[in-house]
């Protein structure tokens, strides 16, 4: 293990110039102009796994974009540890927020500043670095290892979903290991053992059929931003509780004991309100903050737009409308009822005067994994061997969707091993990665495969 | 007289080519991108104007657009009329919602498609033709004329509003005719004595210092979607009525004269409806259409912005949301006073995690002009004998809030002289001009130089 760990040491900076190539490629699945990208990006990360002494490699083609599996399965005895990631990344708008740009990767204060640094190329890296650091000193790995790499999770994961389906034997495995989630504060390995599903839809208003001049005809007709705002400013009640019907009914209670875990984590909300400049938080009354970001389902615009969005003034009555809208869902929810009581719910606040459609674009079912499971044991141990820090366990009010159809498919429990910091501005502009989370990643990485190997 | 309708009738497939090059400058105010269009399109018109026989033109740079200016005023003892026009014109997006690209015009259907087709290059060049005629048989014309063709109607006429108040002598006139609103029905020829007036507002929401990730945070901090169209939705109580404080104080009752006038027009709700493909009309309650569109003010979201607006899914919460929020006002409502309150009262609907900001763009006041006026009186008459229909006297939902300053500054009446009709989508996609109107257009304002003569 001495020598495994003397290598990656020695290497780091090796390791930092091939991330950068990496986060270089321009790989945002949603964007049908960086669709080779897509393919160049898989290519990349394919050579890497190659590299890394996977004894099998391949691009697997998908009706999205490319998913990327490389194995070494060369200790028959031993426990198999799937590694997930996904080298895909969210678009970078608005564009003019960014410092740097943001596919140079740049080195400045502790920090690799680009899209994609953080969520999730520099997690997923460390993995196959560590894979790597073992089969270079050693010959071998201590446990099996496969690793799929996917590019569509900023998009649903759609693809990777049909694969998983259809590739049980194939991804057979103990343990599912994904760095996609935070470190709790800086130096404090985390591993996280629930994340919130995610349902994402989207409502379309359309009053006249076609856009009118406001003065002409201001007054007489339904205006669908005015409609629109009407009908999302119904959606929750004077409590912050999403008045979607039926959206609460199905949620577990928290333990007491995550409760008091919670507490122990010394969450400041004070903290919180100025990182974010904003005077006070806001949320669904009767939780904490944690506990609002954790554990408790939400809803979200995303984004909304209607009638004239330049700069400057236009007398429009705009014909249609149109508002992207998030939930977050958690423990038992079902994203499918819950699309469906959503949908009827709209429709139930939208006047005559005006039509409406809503779609759905993709969900994630929210997932909480047993703390005593084999893996997370080791993630722990591995976690307070690099950092030197007791692990914490933390959840996550983020969705990675991907995670639970690899639990429920593969029969499998997931570790979230997270590498990044709430603060890396992911899905930002200047999204950045701590070169410190990176390495320890890596060390982490490294101790887990071992640790594994014992259980 | 007969010599100057023969002389127009003769003329009018070549007037209909010089309109269509005037078409051709995409002279959109409110894009930088066009400024030098809007420089060319100014001398297009200029030269129009010397051809007619003006004997003095002139373009006046100013800080915004050029405004362009003609005079003939060789008939000392007669009235003099002063003719305004604007040669910018609306924005063309969306795009791809036009048949034939909108600086294209095309004859078809015995209209004229492109964008300032009705808006107001076709109704504001029938005055020219009109005048040239006059000036190519007689060698002068009935009465003193001044033109002034501005380049800012859309953008709030803010140079022109500068330029009257400097120009008092040199626009000194008994009347303002205008052509910039629109015939009640095809062939009915049609003068409009009120207009609404505008104020065009803009309100931004800030909640956190950047974009976020929407699962990470989501639940704990305000969304400015989300609060925007709160604040948005409390903008109309359940009756329609709008809830700025003070917002209907100071609004003129209307005289059953007109009430009873506006019955006689016979509008038909269910036309409308039809028209704009709705399934019901809606607005204020206790009124009429007509009285909603023409009479009452009115408070209309004309754009809003926010968070991630292209295609595909994208999880951000977002930093900033923004809307454009107009109002249509009518006499007595005080713009300026209204304005503030406005400010005031989206300050009161905003809560505490939120930053609110509250621009003004511009703003016009309403206007009603006494029908006994005798160029009201002159422009019926000539309405009558070009159309060969009784004139009818109308209200109008829209702004030209340039009216309200020739009147107040030069202390003259205005004639509202429209030729367009609700039906050409001015302001939309696919705006056209009835060939007929511009015609008809031409003669009636051939007649009116000659009635204004003699009264």
């Amino acid at each position: 293990m001495e020598y495994v760990i003397d290598y990656i040491n020695s290497h780091f900076t090796e390791y930092i110039e091939e991330l950068k190539d990496y986060i270089r490629i321009p790989s945002i699945s949603t964007l049908e102009a960086n669709k080779n990208d897509m393919q160049r990006c898989a290519e990349f990360i394919c050579s890497k796994l190659k590299d890394a002494g996977m004894t099998r490699t391949e691009i697997f083609q998908t009706k999205g974009h490319p998913i990327v599996y490389g194995e070494w399965i060369g200790e028959p005895g031993k426990p198999t540890v799937l590694i997930y990631g996904h080298y895909d990344v969210q678009p970078v708008d608005p564009l003019n927020l960014w410092n740097t740009p943001p596919f140079e990767p740049v080195i400045k204060d502790g920090k690799i500043w680009a899209r994609g640094s953080s969520d999730n190329k520099g997690q997923n890296f460390v993995h196959i670095k560590s894979a790597e650091a073992f089969f270079k000193t050693t010959g071998s790995l201590p446990v099996n290892v496969k690793f799929v790499i996917e590019g569509e999770e900023e998009i649903g994961s759609e693809s990777l979903s049909t694969f998983i389906s259809e590739n049980k034997e194939l991804l057979k495995c103990d343990a599912v290991l994904v760095s996609d989630t935070s470190l709790y504060e800086p130096g404090v390995p985390t591993i996280t053992y629930g994340l919130r599903g995610l349902l994402y839809m989207e409502v379309e208003v359309t009053a006249a059929n076609r856009d009118l001049h406001s003065g002409t005809y201001g007054g007489a007709v339904a205006n669908p931003i005015n409609e629109l705002a009407k009908i999302i400013s119904k959606l929750h009640d004077k409590n912050g509780k999403v008045t979607v019907p039926g959206f609460y009914d199905e949620i577990q209670k928290l333990t007491k004991v995550e409760k008091e875990n919670f507490k122990r984590l010394k969450f400041s909300d004070k903290k919180l309100s100025k990182d974010l400049g904003v005077k006070e938080l806001q949320g669904e009354n009767g939780f904490t903050t944690l506990e609002r970001m954790w554990t408790r389902p939400t809803l979200d615009c995303n984004g909304i737009k209607g009638g004239f969005i330049e700069d400057g003034a236009k007398t429009v009555l705009p014909s249609k409308a149109s508002a992207k809208i998030s939930m977050r869902l958690v423990p038992n929810q079902d994203a499918v009822k819950v699309a469906k009581s959503f949908e009827k719910h709209i429709r139930s606040l939208s006047p005559k005067g005006i039509s409406v459609e809503v779609k759905m674009h993709h969900y994630g079912l929210p997932v909480v994994t047993p703390l005593d499971s084999k893996a997370i044991v080791a993630a722990a141990k591995a976690g307070t061997k690099s950092f030197g820090k007791k692990t914490v366990y933390t959840r996550d009010g983020g969705s990675i969707p991907i995670v639970v159809e690899f639990m429920q498919k593969l029969k499998a429990p997931a570790v979230l091993l997270g590498l990044g910091l709430d603060s890396d501005d992911i899905h930002s502009p200047n999204e950045h990665f701590w070169i410190e989370n990176f390495e320890k990643g890596i060390l982490t990485s490294a101790y887990f495969l071992e640790e594994f190997s014992k259980v």
